[in-house]
């Protein structure tokens, strides 16, 4: 293990180790559809037609990650999983990555050649190319930033505004793990004893991207999906605002494991109402879609449960309510998570 | 002018207000091109068949842009306007850019209206989609990333790597007014009574990115490209490497505004050669088609200037050499600028 540091090799030099740290099917030089790294711009030969989609996310120190919690492999995972899953939220196909790198030069070469390890593993589960970036000098914080493309669907993305009255509400996976596995992070003194802690944890540091399960979704005739990154109950007035219409969802039916409700008896239903960063897919459909879907689902190993259904608005906004599980139904006031709230 | 910040209106309220700032052409929501935003990712129409390029670059406070020397309004100019030169030394059109801003909360809408104002004047000119993008805390210092994409010219985008013993070597408009202009940032007051100091700092803090001049040496065969951001001794060495070529440049064809001249006597060259950021293209062409380009130019006043020749590699290694206005000729050693050197 070298002690090498970024301002040693310079950055260059850094690129250069860099490239050489990913998978030979993601990086650009080796891929079928991306050339001219190194030069201005990458080029990249779009085999399809059809329409494309964008996004992009940032990771800053400080802000979303500590370099005392996390692996810098688990960073180089997050960084791109939290973008997949945004491509995912689409039902479209993601081909390209391009990585923005701020660092202050003090970093080990050798923890970034991990950082791109972590990329570089999901990127080749995901048929990505990383087809480059750039590499900045940051006074204080550093900071992740990336950016991918996906192919959308032949029958159109997967929009929050395609929601209608009678649509099933259903849920990829579980929630409420991640804002668990950041409580335990932030407290680790009361989960000393925890076997389960572990694995929330990595919830937290180390999310999947639900790509298969999108495009299953996009297949099957789902009307709205968007990634669940604030929590149920931030996430889902998103779907109704932008589609018009109300939810009912019911509290029972909510996926939440049972390590979370066992480490957190009086708060796992806020976890995953109010907590963030499940990265799970949130989506309406036909309730015979919506059965299409949970049957094919299950043969592809992946978990869909139906948590309410889209009503009309009744009144003069759309409403979320919950169906508690006394029976009583109750207004859940949205409440996105804002950094600057 | 209101004093309100960015912690009084939060993220979402910020996307609304910046959405606003920019001109109705380059919003996405406007746009034929772009749909979905606010969703989880931009669903772009793709037009055209054929290549695109990808690029990104961003600017960090404290290591590329100081508050007390930049308006807010040209932060943005210049944040898009670095992404483009990209675009334009592939000869591709650009169509498409998402903008991450990393921003502390203090910071007062206006001037973040400003910004938009700025990064969507230049988008309006060359007809980019603003597809939306990433606004996240940061700790301390703040930052803007763009990513942009764009349309590869027909017959190729213009790589490094094409250049041919007996090309000439060009550049568009003049080199070392940028890095003059940071000199004088750095030195006000040994400039206090200049009154051409104004535009070198303009030249400096905004850039314009050569986007029909990269188009028109695409359209005339020109063999490689590259814009200018490391000076011409830092840039030149990169196309050389990449075609396996050696340059003879003339010292006395380097265009170098009278400005420069005058304010800096005795480093006027070294600002060219050394400097950086002046976002010129570099460009080697057959003679003939050199000729074309500069007829054609002409006629579109963008001005291209004769440097020197493309030669064969004389030995193990491409080397770059100066004929001095004395007739003698030097070797000159590569070095671009590296932040972590």
């Amino acid at each position: 293990m070298s002690g090498e540091t970024v301002a040693d090799i310079g950055e260059f030099g850094l690129i250069d180790r860099l490239t050489a740290a990913l998978p030979e099917h993601v990086r650009a030089g080796s891929s079928s559809i991306v050339r001219g790294i190194g030069d201005d711009a990458a080029v990249w030969q779009v085999e399809r037609r059809g329409a494309q989609v964008i996004t992009t996310d940032a990771l800053i120190e400080g802000s979303h990650f500590r370099l005392d919690w996390t692996s810098w492999e688990d960073l180089g995972h997050k960084s791109l999983a939290v973008n997949l899953s945004d491509i995912a939220a689409m039902g479209a196909d993601p081909v390209l990555a391009v990585v923005t790198l701020g660092l202050r030069g003090d970093e080990r070469v050798s923890d970034l050649e991990a950082m791109y390890r972590g990329l570089g593993g999901l990127a080749l589960r995901h048929n990505v190319t990383v087809a480059g970036g750039d590499i900045v000098k940051v006074p204080v914080q550093r900071l992740v930033s990336v950016t991918a493309i996906g192919l959308a669907p032949a029958d159109g993305a997967l929009l929050r505004s395609g929601a209608r009255p009678g649509d099933v509400i259903g849920v990829t996976g579980t929630v409420g793990a991640s804002a668990a596995g950041l409580s335990i992070l932030q407290h680790p003194e009361r989960f000393r004893d925890s076997t389960t802690a572990p694995a929330l944890i990595r919830a937290h540091l180390r999310p999947e991207p639900r790509v298969e399960a999108g495009q299953l979704l996009a297949e099957h005739g789902v009307r709205a999906a968007m990634d669940v990154s604030d929590g149920l109950a931030g996430d889902l007035p998103k779907i109704l605002g932008a589609s018009g219409v109300s939810a009912l969802i019911d509290e029972t039916a909510i996926p939440v494991i049972a390590a979370v409700r066992a480490l957190f008896p009086d708060r796992y239903l806020e976890l995953a109402l109010r907590g963030g960063e499940d990265y799970e897919l949130l989506f309406t459909a036909r309730p015979d879609d919506f059965a299409a879907v949970a049957r094919e689902a299950g043969t592809q190993d992946i978990t869909v449960t139906a948590i309410g259904e889209i009503h009309p608005v009744d009144g003069t906004e759309p409403e979320l309510r919950i169906r508690r599980g006394s029976g009583a139904i109750e207004r859940l006031r949205p409440r996105a998570f804002d950094h600057f709230g």
